[in-house]
């Protein structure tokens, strides 16, 4: 395959507007890890790529896990004792605790306290949080709502349905030459939050419907599901073909304007953790690379020591290392088309490097080839400098000895994945080397 | 083995004091590599624990040295020309220069110079000197008092015996669940001198103390030996049993107020070398770990080509490095209580480790179990921060795949090791972990 | 063998005094990669040391490269319209375009200009070109003289010959004890250049000249060969025996007075590059030492991967960094005999050490044998510090397992390298030590 540059490092503000406008399309759904919210979700990615929806039933045992009962709600609000609306989850649907039972009672409002959540250092944002598999109801507010609020009866009406149904989730599967698949893996769990991770959904997006045109050599499996609960119960029921995944990424927190940050895969040396790098180093931007924890997004089930997959997480800020997190704040004004364009770049320039690694052997091992009555190598001799690309064909035939990938080349030379593997196609046409076979 | 924490990771005052008073009790007496100096040595410390004495006969070949006579000494005096005692060996065992034959002259200043040792730069100290297997007899005083001298005839007398007998040393066994030893060796050599090595002493005898009520999982062998000669000897009694011992240290320099130093084992990266690291990481204490160097204590011995057992030496001050060594100065006040208690909290958290460092097995290693439904994981979802004892139940499942240890997972994780070990514990309970069959 | 210090650490004005005096006679001969200029060259070298002069017929196929036409010279100049000769070959070889064809024309300064070579950045200089597989002819003047030259025609003749002949090299063998080699490469194809790379040349021959009075242990090969074209027709011819090189250094940039600059090996770990590292870091100069890079000299054959050959290259300041190199400053002035004298003591204690590298086993590996007895350790214990050699001693014997050479042991004792050697010469004469069969 030859992937298109076309959005190769640099932004492209026109990727960047369509992911951020899908995006705002996205925005108000109520999702959970069930439910209609993630089936609304799902139709609409569906009009970009081809998307499969998946159905899985409530009570479904995978791993050590049960698929839970399915969760939907049409209604919530908290009245007032003048009975006035305060809280309204029509207004934003992080006012409800996600997967709260059906709830309706007159009460206190020091027994209501009991049920209300809110951020004291942030006062005016409303957190996001969630009672899965733990039945119980609740309220999110601001925290200055919460100390204005007057004794007396209030009513709490939670208008859901906790039922046996499905669990739902979305996978597009763009074939390639090979087998081998990437797996990208975003969550659609979040109801409105943009960073974590209506990003991620959209860069997963936007990836797969660059790809289908492209025609690579890898397969590519990009997976929208629920966070936890999702990844266990794909896993649980495609055991049998984990192996084929060669390499994959978690996307999520791309939408932000922090530097970007890599979480290795728990192998530390896969070579998804060594492309991360190279692009990475070589994108100019700002950037960080750590090491596997244990905690943290689905490649906490990818990376459990069972499956143990290449797979790491790329994303700007992590989790928890910005205040808009799980808030209120995380809305469409914290990300922005020019970030979601930078994060779409870094990914392609990733598959790009994933496609083009291939190990190559010098045809003519001993000596250097003579380049120069091919036409490779500049006429006049004595200078001082030798251009890059000579550079990069000496580098590439030095180490094209079938141990060394291209990726390995740009590492040990600090020339760019690009400039490797386009002089190793010339190389290639000129019969200097020649592809190894798998 | 559950080894009580009284002392870990803290200064008890009470363990201090009792150190510090077996210390008083044994610096009067005259030790050297032989005689009855080691002899009461051992019967104080017998006291304690149960410790057996063995004496090895003169002749012995132990490999390429062979036990030298034994050493005893009386009395030994200098006179000046009126007559009067100008060192006396009743005062300090110092002022002989141990090992000297016996010798009994009138001789002149410039004839007595030449068996007299001084340390000019501290001019007021006695230094230590010994010629152990190269016949000779001398006087150690301050410099000043040499400068005192006046011309003259003076009288030496040395009333020391030097004849066939015994090389006497000490052998404390805990037996514990497992063959499989952990030795703790220190040097009863030295006279009058604290931290080198009455320090070590007593460090090794409250360990045996202590352990010996805890029913450890190893065995544990505490050798109060004379250096050099002695672990060679120990050695070549015991050849045929080394393979047992998998873990040790030396224990010398242990009372004064330095940071503390460990002296990797020569293999470098042994579990007794990644448990020190481990131990003084968390300790709060300013340390450092250098790397084997064939020259110090008898690790030189332990850590030769043909034995190289995973020994290091755990000290504080390293021989040499303070200006006290090797001199009355290290005295009963050049160390404390409160240094020694210190030193005594750091090899109990050692033993600690050690006996606690064992690989598991997660009986559900493809995907995290569900720790909500056992009770083991918060209950409500979206906030920012983990606990660290979930942190750990996910580090220690993450990580138990039979290849890495309880000690392995505190490394990579940064949590303390008792937390992993106790949520090991935890874990097991739960029947989600499962030791791993030796 | 035990090669004289004499040259070892130090300046020894003598034999700087006596490679420079070589260089000046070296200097005016106007070198290529083929031609007279080589043989000359080759007879003043063969005065000194006994060397072999090979020659290569033009049209011989060599890997993928095929011996050139043969390129001598008698003479070249431009007149300017007035008949004075501007440039003038016997005046300086450089202004001549290395390997052009004969001209004789009259030409406008318009198209003369065409084939005119200067360096800008320096104006007073001539630079250095060459064009040898390329059919081409110029010339090379300052920059300041070519901005001088007034309109009008001009006559530019180069009186040169471009023929069937021979490509030419020398080679000479100092034999030692055994048939595994050293290779010692300089290329001999610049003009009057000092640096790059008569300097080179010298230090190989004087290398030559002092080994072979020292009956040493490896054979050594010195190739003296022109630049690429000259490695690979060796490689080709002798394909058969670089199975016997075992360490090799190209030689080039050694009398500029920078600091040493090691490029290592390919392999990057080979005995060679520890060689090395080891003896710069103890020569008390400023150096630097660098990964291989498929770039530079003839290590660039040495090193392709189907050779792989454990050679790197040790230079003072690396080709291109010095504004001085490829161009008519790079001479007499630019290099000296204290240079010259210190990189020749550096070349020295490389050979020395790997002369003497090898592995010993300790007779007495359980505990330390007791050195004592046999007068090799101190008699009186208890001070401070042991002396050099007795840590020395320590060192070997605990080291000394079969797996660690005499190099190891250097390099983990921080312990130069002859001390090392020397004791252990003693401890084999105490019958403590034995060295390995191969």
């Amino acid at each position: 395959m030859s992937l298109s540059n076309q959005y190769h490092c640099g932004h492209n503000s026109s990727v960047g507007d369509d992911m951020y406008e899908l995006m705002s399309d996205l925005y108000p759904i109520c999702r959970s890890i069930t439910g209609d919210g993630v089936r609304k979700t799902l139709q609409i990615i569906m009009k970009q790529i081809p998307l499969k929806i998946k159905e899985v039933g409530t009570g479904k045992e995978v791993f050590d896990w049960t698929v839970p009962k399915e969760w939907n709600i049409r209604d919530a609000y908290i009245k007032n004792p003048k009975g006035e609306k305060i809280v309204d989850f029509k207004n934003c649907n992080l006012h409800v605790l996600n997967y709260s039972i059906p709830v309706k009672k007159n009460l206190s409002l020091e027994e209501l306290k009991k049920h209300i959540f809110t951020v004291p250092d942030y006062p005016d944002w409303v957190p996001y949080r969630t009672s899965y598999y733990n039945d119980d109801w609740g309220f999110c507010m601001s925290h200055n709502q919460l100390l204005g609020l007057d004794e007396g009866e209030y009513e709490a009406v939670i208008d859901s349905t906790l039922e046996d149904g499905h669990l739902t989730y979305g996978e597009c599967v763009i074939e390639g030459e090979q087998q081998e698949e990437v797996l990208i893996s975003c969550h659609v769990c979040h109801p409105s939050l943009c960073n974590d991770n209506l990003s991620g959904i959209v860069i997963a997006t936007y990836l797969a419907r660059y790809l289908q045109d492209n025609a690579p050599r890898y397969s590519y499996r990009f997976l929208f599901i629920p966070a936890t609960i999702g990844s266990i119960t794909w896993l649980a029921l495609n055991e049998h073909n984990v192996s084929r995944i060669s390499h994959g990424l978690v996307a999520v927190n791309l939408g932000d304007s922090g530097k970007f940050t890599y979480k290795k895969s728990r192998q530390g040396k896969a070579e998804i953790d060594q492309t991360v790098r190279n692009v990475l180093r070589h994108c100019g931007k700002d950037h960080e690379i750590v090491d596997f924890i244990p905690y943290g997004y689905d490649e906490r089930q990818y990376c459990s020591p069972g499956f143990n997959l290449p797979i790491g997480c790329l994303m700007r800020t992590p989790h928890g290392q910005y205040p808009e997190y799980h808030t209120s704040a995380d809305n469409l004004d914290f990300v922005s088309p020019v970030n979601l364009a930078e994060s779409f770049s870094i990914y392609w320039s990733i598959v790009n490097v994933l496609e083009g690694n291939k190990k190559y052997v010098n045809r003519n091992p001993k000596c250097e080839p003579q380049l120069g009555k091919r036409g490779l190598y500049q006429k006049m001799g004595g200078q001082k400098d030798t251009k890059a690309k000579e550079l990069a064909m000496l580098w590439i035939l030095n180490l094209s000895d079938g141990k060394h990938s291209l990726l390995d080349i740009s590492d040990a030379s600090g020339l760019k994945f690009d400039s490797i593997r386009n002089v190793a196609d010339l190389l290639v046409m000129h019969d200097l080397l020649i592809e190894c076979s798998q």
